[in-house]
């Protein structure tokens, strides 16, 4: 699959998507931008700069939501048209989303969101590829439904992601056997390596994560196989207006990126053994 | 709490909310409708008549979703009109709030749906008494960020429901100890015994049921101790458009309730021994 | 099925499995086993004392592992005797089971060692009743195998106890459910409602307990339809030796034990929907 | 740690715990001890070979066993002495353990015992190193407690095993981060690949296995960095005596370690983001 014009799939390079959970400021939004350019200029990852305008489904109504539909659109444009980067955002069951489209080069749908029929398939008539986040609560191989849904509108740019899934209360685990079930889908498949350490809830009025886990996570995923990996990153994750605790530290962001590309090579380098069994 | 004319909470007999999942027919409707004012008059059991005119959230895409909002709305109306029963409907992210909100007395929303903010404070400021299915992601506990959702825009007229917790891969489980721990929401607590055995994703591209654990589940939750009871019920689950492998047979549902009723009263009779520790 | 002689079965009210989880001390067990046997009687209740000599699967090697064999056995000896009640005491991998099958009326096997062929059969061949409690770990359905191998040594008197499945970290789940799907076992399906509620290894070196939800699950098991109930107790559970934090208050057991009873009535007075759809 | 003569531990290439599950007769022994030593030699992976001489715990008390203790000591002392090979077996509540610990190398004990205190000393206190496998119903945190009951008793040589964790009903799941918090417990941490994808129960009446993920897990998790990795592999998997559905085919076993062994040392050459956050 073409992705915002370079190649994606088990036999590239893995692409990342990747920046700071919330568009807090302008300054923020284009200083990251330009620092994750580089990075990933230097070890060769195609890149697709993510943030979000509008937090829809906070743990509690008291937290912070972000800048807002309007001035997060006009900050995406400028770190696409600036920097020179393709733009993800999230879009959630009121977003405008042909406004959206008109900016953005990839739309993110969120998990919880992963089975509204209508919200998937307006979303895939928008025209962009769209990242589907796969619930919390799906089982891998009922992500077949969920794409078929989306291509039924026309549209066969699409990617799944895994978030991880629900194990017990206020925690998520990450099957890595999924990410090899979710190929039979034909997309895409990316790993979201940030909100797979999310501890649901587990802060009372937000949620809780494990930023630690997120190396070891990514490691696993980017061995196992995947096409893309997400990973929220911020210069200063204890400030972050949201997901700060599983968000990556920046100026750790490069080290990480780069045990990952040569783990990515040496998977690449081969066929998958479990498709010749 | 007063629901649609009768008190409700723990002091008070369970209300029942029941009715065929899906607004097939007319027919199906009124005629449905009619025997279960029957047959809850004759138990002594406050009522609640429920159908969907839209299943906004099928496993596949090719499956029916039902009458449409117009028809389904004027069906409803219809009930509630000529049975003289109060009405329940499910809503979902673009159902136009306010024209389901002139018909019927209850609204629902989605388990999927519980963490979407505006969605859940759209559908609270619609004026009605809403009935919020827990997700099957979220902690009893957490239910609570949810309320304060709904009541921050001025409804106290918030329902809590259960309706069965991820576990592993296409299947649920209903943890019964939820059904206390909620009670700390203020809210009255339902129980969902149809969706509770729901198997999802369980059959492929549909989700798959076990209605034999039905009357198990609701003599449980009963007897844990709840507010409202939520059955679907069809006189033909086998033909039933929608959620028919889970749903209970109609002409069964007079004995089933009979016992209910019946340990309802047993458990109501005395102080609940978890509040008194 | 006949156990200690008395008649057991969903035709028959419950039988309860109670007392301290650990034998402390001659003057604990004989007190508790009195005041139990009191009330019981006053309940119509078959009643069967419990109380272990070792703990032998504890959390940390630091905690007090009770009595031992020698001076259990003598302590049980003396209830049985001087009370005039049945007892029941746990057994494990490297218990002398002829010497406690001497004194004991029924053995139970712990659930961590459900699986363990040499062992189960061991215990089924010492000629006394057996309480199999399934593993933490174990599906419903999988009970049968496990009878199977007790029944292959030629012991008729299983029965099947439900304590709890492993749900995410530190956390049981009882899924009520598995009540209905063990009776195909053939064998009286009894639960648990002390450790149900535990949360295993929940407090670093020892395992945690939510005791106010031991009326709530127990209730709902009552109400699912089960031949036993088994329910530690004790008078001073914050001093209990072993299981303390779920252990119900012994001078509230009358009160639970009269709502259970009034439940066990209700729904053993009519047949049971789930065996006749 | 030093174990049968290499270190092993995170600066170290991980060492494999391999051979068919069970030990069937004195030819599949040698000739796949024979088979694995070349294999291993050539790729420089430290090596430990295993077998089993008792299932001791299979779902059916009608499968096969196997050839039993004497029979099995004198074929893991023949592979030990004749291939120049150590040895490792799995030990069970009521093996005579001085007679094992005088052939093998390593001592294993089964995830079911893990919390079984008399047996992990017993087997501790035999003075060989020991796997021990986690339990499918014990929180990765929950290990220290284990391993402190086997210090205790004087042996420092212990490792620690992910097998799988009890993921809903007849499925296990892998959580990778898991790998990264027991080694906390300052022991080698070891995957065992083939046990992780094992479908417990999942064919009636014995365990099934989706030996398609073995290469997926084994990546991810010596990409999530471990000191040793456990795999079962059989000429013929499909007439394996036992755990055939998730035995790796041996014919194909040098391609899937050529992978690893490359994945291992990408993660090696470099510290652990995770330990200096």
């Amino acid at each position: 699959m073409n992705l915002c014009g370079f190649e994606v799939g088990l036999e590239q390079p893995f692409f990342l998507i990747c920046g700071p959970c919330a568009i807090e400021t302008e300054k923020l939004a284009m200083e990251t931008a330009a620092q994750l350019k580089d990075i990933t200029s230097r070890l060769g990852i195609p890149f697709i700069y993510k943030s979000s305008f509008d937090k829809a489904n906070r743990s509690s109504h008291n937290s912070a939501r972000g800048v807002g539909l309007e001035a997060g659109l006009r900050i995406l444009e400028q770190v696409k048209t600036e920097v020179g980067i393709p733009v993800l955002t999230d879009v959630h069951e009121d977003t405008p989303l042909d406004e959206v489209a008109s900016v953005v080069d990839v739309l993110q749908t969120p998990a919880f969101l992963c089975r509204q029929t209508n919200f998937i398939q307006n979303v895939a008539q928008a025209g962009k590829p769209v990242n589907i986040k796969k619930g919390q609560f799906l089982a891998p191989w009922d992500m077949g439904n969920v794409v078929e849904k989306a291509r039924a509108v026309g549209n066969q740019q699409i990617m799944v992601c895994e978030r991880g899934y629900t194990f017990g209360y206020n925690n998520l685990v990450s099957d890595m056997r999924g990410l090899a079930i979710m190929r039979a889908t034909g997309c895409p498949v990316v790993f979201d390596a940030t909100h797979s350490v999310q501890l649901p809830g587990g802060q009372g009025s937000c949620s809780g994560g494990q930023r630690e886990h997120v190396p070891v996570l990514a490691r696993a995923a980017v061995a196992a196989g995947i096409a893309g990996l997400f990973i929220e990153s911020h210069p200063d994750p204890a400030n972050a207006m949201s997901d700060g605790p599983n968000s990556w530290p920046l100026d750790r962001l490069e080290e990480l990126l780069k045990t990952l590309t040569a783990l990515d090579q040496v998977v690449k380098a081969q066929k998958l053994l479990e498709n010749s069994l």
